[in-house]
């Protein structure tokens, strides 16, 4: 399993067009792109800069995760999220090697299928993204 | 001023041995620098990924910043840091847009200059880096 990339760095935000004006002007060469995903009960903004990304995170509802996390914490640093090539393969592996794991069987993403490792074993929330297509 | 690499997302953990064991477990392909900043009183690793990194940062003294924010809110993401190509002119030129700065100079950092924006205005810590040298 090889996690070789920082897919991106996500950030929870309450109001994303705020935050999309705010991260515009500090990074103007970043490419935008908004999209939700339901499953997550999120919407996203991903401000593109050279092989990796910010993605500013804004609940849709109370019960969304990211919703618990901004009332607890407050706005901020999320989750890091790593490229793999086989996320199923991933999740064994990592399981294997004692990673607390979230999600068992991967769900859909922005961009594709993905999964949690839980922050009592890493020290943070990891993401694991496997792309449907390549860009 | 164009902020146009994530040069690393920071993470602020209380025992460095321990988290680059966890971390290179996770990230076996990446590539493992560890050094002292004086300056801001800490020790670092970096485990380079492609064209960023992710930054494991120790407190050394309890009057380090990194150490008041592990008292605070715990171990986990601390900062995200861009690379500037000129630090002097870029503060100015956030200073002006409105963002505001923690360090009006540039300090010595890990590998160059660093300045540091206040999350007040940009949602978490930023940070802005000029390398010393390229590699």
């Amino acid at each position: 399993v090889t996690l070789g990339r920082i897919d991106h760095t996500a950030i929870a935000v309450s109001d994303l067009d705020a935050a999309v004006a705010r991260y515009a002007a500090l990074l103007p060469d970043a490419a935008i792109e908004r999209t939700a995903v339901a499953d997550q009960q999120v919407e996203v903004a991903f401000l593109r800069l050279g092989d990796t990304a910010l993605e500013l995170v804004k609940p849709t509802s109370p019960d969304s995760s990211v919703a618990r996390f901004i009332a607890r914490r407050g706005e901020g640093l999320h989750h890091i999220a790593f490229e793999v090539d086989d996320i199923r393969e991933a999740l064994l592996r990592l399981g294997d090697m004692g990673f607390e794991l979230i999600d068992r069987e991967p769900r859909a993403g922005a961009h594709g299928l993905v999964a949690f490792l839980h922050p009592r074993s890493t020290g943070i929330l990891v993401e694991l993204v496997q792309h449907a297509v390549t860009y």
